[in-house]
């Protein structure tokens, strides 16, 4: 058996830090990421550095990595709109992300427009991304559990799904965006998630806001996903929750699957050097369990 | 569905702590978890204040308690020999825990004896213990894997455990010590306790060490466990790896648990209150995630 895991280090990981990192940081911090083994790694997103300083000089970093690592992993980069598509054409990346929500509220409160509105935004450049066989993910966002609304329906989730699908993504990437899911909740969601979506397009992405990621992976992974996101140390945070956890933390994943037997393709060692690396890199110590005890 | 959780803190947290405590901070956190609702609280070891320094006084603690809370939930102490009972005797104390590990080498190096010793140990206060209807605990450390052996033989455990009944205890704690299990492993050596041992007597004890415990705890209870040791915010840690988690967090168990809607008797913001008093009384940030997402 194997999984395959999609580290989100470089963007949701340094995209909730307080500390913005130069691009040559992070492109050690991916380059590590790299020789850890790492399919697949998002390295930025085309957005206004206004918005999302930590972003700031995403075009010039990916092209730096898809220069150096022509036959590399799989690396991703985040598209909100028309304008960060056309950076990502200028890039040369051939893997991009889109993102909605579940939850209206959510939407209107981070992108500024209603669930409709993002699939308008989508329209505006996803048959050209196709045109151009990009491969594509897209993000849907507080699928347990919306910081506004509070409960989100399944059938919230199972329609915005069904519309990505429509579009014609690759994956789809169902988002515990502020750490409420239950190991039970995530049973029911996901046995209905499989059947709509399948295996092979269907990731899961946890957060670790108040410690259930792993069982909830650990669930995921008995109903049969074999895709999970996660980010090196468990970079980043949650903005509804000041100072707690955010992603899952790649090295705990890792390890736990090792552990099972199931195949990654990522060198713990390694992984628990990148990691190493930018938790000294933002300066705070990195929520992961299993790097902490590799003191 | 309901689950009894045995928390440990003012023991295996405290003792794990570099701060000494008072008996006055004791008491005040002891209280607290009372409050919460905890049915079994295990409020110190009769050892000696050389070797343990944490523990000191644990005798007043205990009398003190038990004066206080004459119809209060099960409190427990630590007995680890004969002089230790007479204490035991001394304090009024009704629930008494043992020790002893599933590997040879931990327990010569942690209680400087052989497997066998420890049971010689036992016998020469354990009749007497019965005689007094006292409620008996043996804990057995290392089932999981040992900090000098590695890997521990599931057997191993067994005969162990199977020697504890024989001796008439009315439940046995199976330790992950180091915290090195995995969910598959947990699945496969369960199964065997249970047959043996059976689901009224069994109590599982994770540590935190690499992430997994939640996970390991989500396994066991599937398989019919419910019983688990935890302790408030996480407290202790883990002497093979400094820095690393201790115990599974009550906070983080007992959240997981409510949003499974099963029962544990707890009341999850008496909690959080407990494990926040401790946290500014030990004066370091306590691992637990739900704590964490609760400022």
């Amino acid at each position: 058996m194997s999984v395959r895991i999609f580290e989100v280090g470089p963007r949701d990981g340094l995209q909730n830090e307080s500390k913005n990192l130069s691009i040559d940081a992070r492109f050690e911090f991916i380059k590590r990421l790299v020789e850890a083994g790492h399919s697949d790694i998002e390295i930025g997103a085309f957005v206004s550095p206004k918005w999302i300083p930590q972003m700031e000089g995403s075009l010039s970093l990916i092209k730096k990595v898809l220069a150096a690592y022509i036959d590399g992993p799989r690396f991703w980069a985040l598209v909100p709109n028309a304008k960060g598509f056309e950076d990502s054409l200028e890039s040369g990346i051939k893997n991009i992300a889109v993102f909605t929500a579940a939850s209206e509220t959510f939407n209107l409160k981070n992108i500024n427009t209603s669930i409709d509105g993002s699939f308008e935004r989508f329209n505006e450049f996803l048959p050209q991304a196709k045109k151009a066989k990009m491969r594509i993910r897209g993000y849907v966002s507080t699928c347990f559990g919306c910081p506004y609304e509070g409960k989100v329906e399944e059938r919230a989730v199972l329609k915005v799904a069904e519309r990505l699908l429509k579009l014609g993504v690759h994956e789809i990437s169902i988002g515990d965006t502020i750490g409420v899911a239950n190991p039970k909740q995530v049973n029911a969601l996901v046995k209905k998630l499989l059947k709509l979506v399948g295996p092979k397009k269907l990731a899961l992405h946890f957060h670790d806001t108040r410690g259930l990621a792993l069982t909830n992976i650990y669930e995921s992974l008995e109903q049969g996903v074999n895709m999970f996101d996660s980010s090196a140390g468990g970079l980043g945070g949650c903005p509804y929750a000041p100072g707690a956890a955010g992603n899952v933390a790649t090295d705990d994943l890792v390890y736990m699957l090792r552990e099972m037997k199931i195949k990654t393709g990522i060198d713990l060692d390694r992984q628990v050097g990148a990691s190493k690396f930018i938790q000294s890199e933002v300066d705070r110590e990195l929520p992961s369990r299993f790097l902490k005890s590799r003191p």
